[in-house]
Formats: C-alpha cells, sequence, structure tokens
C-alpha cells in the first residue's frame, strides 16, 4: 500500500462536508456547525439539496468546487456513499473521513459496497485515502479540526493535551472522550477509523509514535491485519502505548464480526506480543482509562518504592495490603531522621509509618510539611490519599500538590472517594497534572503498570 | 457480655452531646447542629464552657440534666473522656458513642485509657453500652439520628435507603456515604465503631440481619475478634451480607493495628467462611460499593443467561467477551420468534444477535420495543449500555427502563460512560432503583456476584 504523510488528515487546509444538512437535529448538521466554529481553515459545505445553509454556500457536488480539498467529510446515505467518494477522489481530495455506516458490517448488501469502495480506491491508486467508512471520524486539538458527530448538551468539551488515541470503536471513543473532557485529562488527536478499508490502526500508530504532539497512544483494538508489522511497530516505540482489546472470547470475536466485521485473533498471542515489546495491555476499559492517564501526566518511577501518604487510617490499611500484595512495588522504609523530624509535625500520639497516616484533622499544610521531609530518592512515587470530608482539608491541597509535583518529578498519584466535592476536587487536580483515582486499588494498579513500563522503556529523559 | 436490644441506639427518645461547642469549625458543632436540624426527640447539649449555645441551655455535666438519656455521644479531649463517660454511666444512660480518640491506636497511655475504659463497663456491668471510641459514630436515616461529624459543604447528605454499613474505618464510611450520597442510592443506617471497647460489628451484624429496614447488610473489617460468632451470624443471614476485609496482608495487617488497634487474622480462612456462609466478598473496596448497589436495587437471578442491549458496537464487544470469560454467567440466545419481531423494529442493517446492537440511532423507544419483545424467562438479568453520547438517545431511557423493570422483576443493570450528561443520567436511574455502572467490565463482575448469591441463598420471595 503506498505511503502518504498524515500531515494533512490531521491539519488540512480545507475541508469539504460532503452531506451537511441545514437540519440542527441531524449529525450532518453537527459536523460542518463544529467546524465552522472552531476550524481556522476553508471550510465547503455540499449537498445538492440545499443553495446555501445559514449564509453558507452549499455545492451540489464536490467537483463544483474546483479549489484543492485535504479533507473530505462523507456524510450521507449509504445508497450513495460509493458515489460522492468517487466523485471526490476524482476531484483530488486528499483524505476521505466515511462517517456513513451500511458497509461490510451489515452483512450481504453492505460487502458488496465495501468491495466497490475497495476497488475504487485501488483503481486510483490511493491517491486519496480514507478513514472508515462507519466511523466517528477524528478530533484533533491542535488544528481544532473535531469532524465527530456527538451534540453539545450531552457530552463536554474535550481539552487539548497529549494523549492520542485509536479506536476501532466510534461508541468506546466517544465515551472515554467524554470522560476526560469532565475529569480534566487533555486529548491531541483521536480517530475513530470503524471498517478501515483503506487507512487502520497501524497507519495512525505510526504516525503518532513519531508525533511531537503525542506523549502516549492509546489503542482500542478489535480485529489485528497484520501483526508482524504491529510487532515491528510496537517494539520501536518510544513512547508508552496503552492498549485495550475488544474479541479476547470466540463470542466477542463474533461481535466484532457484526461489529467492524474484523476477525479478532487469538489473545494469548496478543498478550505476548505486548509482553515482548513492552506494550501496556489493559484487561479492560476501565484500567485502560486509567493507565492513559497515569502515563500522560507522569514522569517514569525510578525505583519501585511506594511512599503513602493519607488522613483517613482506613484507606492506608488498604493501600499497604494493595502494595504488598503487588509483585513490582513495595512500600517505602522511611529512615530514622525523617522518622524525627515527622515527630514534630504530627500530634503526638500520631503512628511514624508507612503508610503515614496524618490523622483525621491533617491540613493541606501537613501534607506539605510531611512531604518536605520525605524528600528523598529511594522514594520512586508518592500515594497520597485524601479524604476531603473532614474539616481541616480543602483546596489549598491542590497548590500543595502541584508545587511539590514541580520540584520533585516524580509520580504524585492521589486518591479521593466521595461525592460533588471530591469530582470538583479530583477535577481540579487531573486538569493541572496531577493523577485521580476514585480508589486505592485502581491507583495501586495504575502505578504497578508505570512501573513496570519504567523498569523496561529504553529511558527517555524527556519524560523527566 | 450482655445481650442488649440496640433499638434506642438508633432510635433514641432523647440524646445528649457530651462537649457540645459553640465555634463552628468545630465536629462537635456539626454533631449537635446536624441533630437540632433533622432529629425529633429530646436533645441536651454538655459543656462546662457554656451557659447556652445559640439559644440552647448547656450543661455542666450530663449528671445535671436528670431525665432520662437514651443516647450520649462523647466528643471531647482525650484526657476528660473517661471522666466524662463515667459521669454518664452513673447518670443511666443507655448507650455511648465515644468519637473521642486518643485510646489503644495511640500507643501506651492510650492502652492504659482504653483499659480503664474497659474496666469502667465491667464495673457498671454493661448498664452502659458503648460505641468506639475512635470512631465516626452512627446515622440513621429512619429516625434522623446523624451524630457524623462531616461539614455539609464538603458532603452530599445521604439519602434514606436499604443499605446498612457497618464500617471499623469512619474514613471509608465518610467516603461511601459521601459517593452513595451523590449517585442517588439510598442509606437505611451506618455505625463506625473504632476500637470496639464494647459494641462491635458483631452485635451490628446481629442487630441489622433481623432488622426489617435494612434489606442489605455491608461490612467492612479490619480485626476479627470471635470468628466462631461471626460464621454463626453469617450462616444464619437470610439477607445479602457484603464484606470487604482491611489488614489481608502482613504489611496491611500491621497499618490496622496502628489504625484501630486490631489483629488482622488470616485472609485465606475469612475466604473460607464467606465462601460456607454464602456472604459476598469483596476483594476490594471499589467492588465493595458495586456489589452493594446491584444487591440493594435488584432481585435475585432466577438463571445464570444475561441478555445484553446496546446501542454501541464496541461496548456490546467488550459485554460478550466479559459474559464468555465469566465461570458463571452465559449469553442468552434469542429464538426465532424473538428474531423475527426484532427484526421489525431495528433498521434492516441490524444484525440480531446476543448483545443486540440496537444501532448508534436507537432512541429510548427502540431501546423499549426490544425489551418488550425479549420478555422471556429464560433471560435472568438484562444488562442494558446505554452510549447516551449520540442524538437519539436521551432521558426518556430512565422511564423506559423503570417501567420495564416494574413489570418483569428481573435485574436490570446499566453501563453508562463519560462526563457530566452521564453523572445525570446515572442518578436519575439510580435514585430511581436501577443500578448503574461506568463500566462493562464492573457491571458483569457485579452481576456474577449477584448470581452466585441467588443460586446459594435460601430463596427469599420477598425480594422478589
Amino acid at each position: 500500500m503506498v505511503k502518504t504523510n498524515l500531515d494533512r488528515l490531521f491539519n488540512p487546509k480545507s475541508i469539504a462536508v460532503i452531506g451537511a444538512s441545514g437540519d440542527r437535529n441531524k449529525a450532518s448538521y453537527t459536523v460542518w456547525k463544529n467546524l465552522v466554529e472552531n476550524y481556522k481553515g476553508k471550510i465547503y459545505l455540499v449537498n445538492p439539496k440545499y443553495e446555501e445553509i445559514e449564509g453558507i454556500k452549499c455545492y451540489k457536488s464536490v467537483r463544483d468546487i474546483k479549489k484543492p480539498i485535504d479533507l473530505g467529510v462523507v456524510i450521507v446515505n449509504a445508497k450513495i456513499s460509493n458515489t460522492v467518494i468517487k466523485e471526490a477522489m476524482e476531484s483530488k481530495v486528499k483524505f476521505l473521513v466515511v462517517i456513513t455506516a451500511g458497509y461490510r458490517e451489515i452483512g450481504k448488501e453492505g460487502i458488496r459496497r465495501e468491495m466497490e469502495l475497495k476497488n475504487m480506491l485501488k483503481e486510483h491508486n490511493y491517491k486519496t485515502r480514507v478513514v472508515g467508512p462507519n466511523c466517528l471520524g477524528i478530533l484533533d486539538n491542535n488544528s481544532n479540526v473535531n469532524v465527530l458527530f456527538l451534540p453539545k448538551n450531552k457530552t463536554t468539551r474535550p481539552l487539548k493535551g497529549n494523549i492520542s488515541l485509536i479506536f476501532q470503536s466510534g461508541a468506546l471513543g466517544a465515551a472515554i472522550i467524554d470522560r476526560f473532557a469532565s475529569e480534566g485529562i487533555g486529548i491531541s488527536r483521536f480517530v475513530s477509523y470503524g471498517n478501515a478499508v483503506d487507512l487502520n490502526e497501524l497507519d495512525f500508530l505510526e504516525y503518532f509514535l513519531k508525533d511531537n504532539k503525542t506523549r502516549v497512544v492509546g489503542l482500542y483494538l478489535e480485529g489485528i491485519r497484520d501483526g508482524r508489522k504491529l510487532f515491528d511497530l510496537l517494539k520501536k516505540a518510544q513512547k508508552p502505548v496503552i492498549v485495550v482489546k475488544g474479541g479476547k472470547t470466540q463470542k466477542g470475536g463474533k461481535a466484532t464480526l457484526t461489529h467492524t466485521g474484523s476477525i479478532a485473533g487469538n489473545y494469548e498471542i496478543f498478550r505476548g506480543v505486548c509482553q515482548q515489546t513492552n506494550t501496556i495491555l489493559a484487561d479492560n476499559f476501565r484500567d485502560f482509562e486509567n493507565y492513559l492517564k497515569i502515563f500522560d501526566q507522569n514522569p517514569l518511577m525510578k525505583n519501585n518504592k511506594v511512599m503513602v501518604l493519607t488522613n483517613g487510617g482506613g484507606f492506608g490499611v488498604l493501600a499497604a495490603d494493595g502494595i504488598e500484595l503487588s509483585e513490582l512495588l513495595d512500600l517505602y522504609t522511611i529512615n530514622k531522621k525523617e522518622e524525627r523530624s515527622l515527630r514534630n509535625i504530627l500530634p503526638d500520639y500520631g503512628n511514624i509509618s508507612n503508610p503515614l497516616d496524618l490523622i483525621g484533622d491533617a491540613t493541606p499544610k501537613r501534607y506539605e510539611e510531611a512531604l518536605k521531609i520525605l524528600n528523598n530518592n529511594g522514594i520512586g512515587a508518592y500515594l497520597v490519599i485524601i479524604l476531603s470530608q473532614t474539616f481541616s482539608m480543602d483546596e489549598r491541597i491542590v497548590e500543595v500538590l502541584i508545587k511539590i509535583k514541580h520540584v520533585y518529578r516524580k509520580p504524585i498519584i492521589c486518591v479521593l472517594d466521595g461525592g460533588e466535592y471530591v469530582f470538583t476536587l479530583r477535577a481540579l487536580l487531573e486538569s493541572r497534572g496531577i493523577t485521580c483515582y476514585s480508589s486505592v486499588h485502581e491507583a495501586i494498579k495504575s502505578l504497578e503498570k508505570l512501573y513496570w513500563y519504567s523498569e523496561r522503556a529504553s529511558w527517555d529523559e524527556s519524560r523527566n
């Protein structure tokens, strides 16, 4: 297949929305409207039904535009999609994102349609490259290209960040973008490639691995089309790649067939590939979300010793259990000097050990003092558990942790569990780069992955 | 030890707050203020420093009240706590909740203090029963007794419900109450018993097992003091008991010593006890929260067949994987008649299988039609995955699911992942009794426990 630089896909100078609608309740309205509001390049609307939409000229066909078009977004009925795609190819559109569904995933008729599309691509020597069909499309927070047809009132606006995501499934993609946006976690680029009739996860992975706007790559995979190529890409990756796999089992595999029409492959082999290539494999989608943010927001760990601070004894017990049960992590041992200093800042009845219980009346100030005393190279990461439901705890903890993280340049992972005030505090912390979890269990599981990778990956100083 | 009915602890006719403060920033203010605002019985304030607080008479000592007192709440400095406890005993206060910390958990001085308290109890033949010391205390949404010292601006108000919780750790208790409140999950009674110098988890468990205001019991345990008694209670339990254990490991066990001063016991033995008594053991605190709500909100499962509905194919793939990997659950097989009917409500390209992909343009109405067609006794539970970020999905899904659940009387478990709109939808659903998770993985893990218990527990028709 042809090698194509994907720059103009994610950062196009001009976009044609083929099938743009004037009906506010349609996805084909949202797509062009989103673009008009945020994207700074040239936008053309295409739909033979309209002369203009909301004052913007509407072309009968992409052929009528007669200007160079980097990206065409196809959102039309499946019955005419191949026809408009053909017109776009003939008009030398560089990239097409085909949102339209009704291809291979729907059986006989769709398979015929997809075969036809494949043949068209071949006949045109892949001069036009295609994302999709049956996909959610692309989002780029650097170029402000967002062709995702998600209604504004039901989704949170994604923030600009350093995570790039490759998703065969649009639904899971929509969910993670929405979740991350509300948690304060930024995304750099996102692509959902659906049936992958042309461009696929390998093309995007290759691009994101070289991309200086991407710090961490997240990959939701169903089918694997070229195991060798995937292995090679993962093997030479210089940044963390986190993968979650759909279709691990026979029935899950059957579901991927009816979903994006791909063949799921053997999960055990896939697990082996990840192990050999230092790829971070998440067992489930929750873990996947958890791992992405810890890798995005933290430097690597220089050793496996974790220092736990808490203002709630029960949380400390859970953390001690979790770290002891971990095969990779260990509790840091507080030294005599640190112990003496800690005694000065704790009530006389406080115990000095790790987990360090700063007691229920701990203020953000006490956390700060303890963290300052525990400035030791023997510590690989801090697990800071905050029961924010106490009288003495408040938002000042945010500044304390940010300051310490800035100076120490080590992972500081927080746990906060509870209701609305906790949501607010967590979003404040996350948006400032402090990774938060709502359970000790998830925090330790994620730290474990961070350490696993830190030990194996070629050391990338730029991350530290 | 003496047998005491705990009715007057959870539903007292009169309460004395010993150590009530006039300083709004103190826990000892929050406690009496909360009571005055919600509790309908008689309240006495005790503190020699005040003549009155906010217009309410303040007694020098509990001895001066000279009226029957069902419950005394002790929230004073540890240095005088035993003295005021002694006065309360002599004044025949029936129950004391000793919030004051500084006992066994702080080492030498505290151990002496705790021994003294134990001797006092013995000398008075346990005529006064004690919860604590070093505890968060009790919350009862039936009698509106809430002595929890949690500031209002940092916690969500707990809703009345059917879950009763027994917590050795106050911090974990505070977190779960706050989380459940914000999720729309109700609590009946809560007790955090700290060092358990007198009343302990066994007393509360026994009480809640017989209590008609308790549908599900949740238990966070660190130490186990009487394994035989615990086994017997769990063995004869006629309602689900969900347990999570702190201090599973040596280091976790060490942390429980400095926390509530208890000895953790062997986790493997504990696991065996749970297995033999049909007790639902959660491996971690997140699972614990997840299991509590599924048992609270759902009838038992009559078989292990799960029907999955979704409007996002990727979610369906994850669900198929999850159920196939489960040793207990299975996917329901749609029959020919159902298949024909489903064809009529799906776009012509929709595939009919389980997981059933209702396609991205599914409306609440389409979910309703599908669920109506799939009214089959061969189905044990419905897993309804909702990508609410689509154009066609909205709040009407709440009424659809509530109506169906009311008629079918079977578990309907939802999965919704995303940001703010998802939080709103989930809270709407949870507050109306529909269990929601943010990940397919957690939903299936919880359903598995529900089925595990359904198979084993003596069938309780009242739950169905």
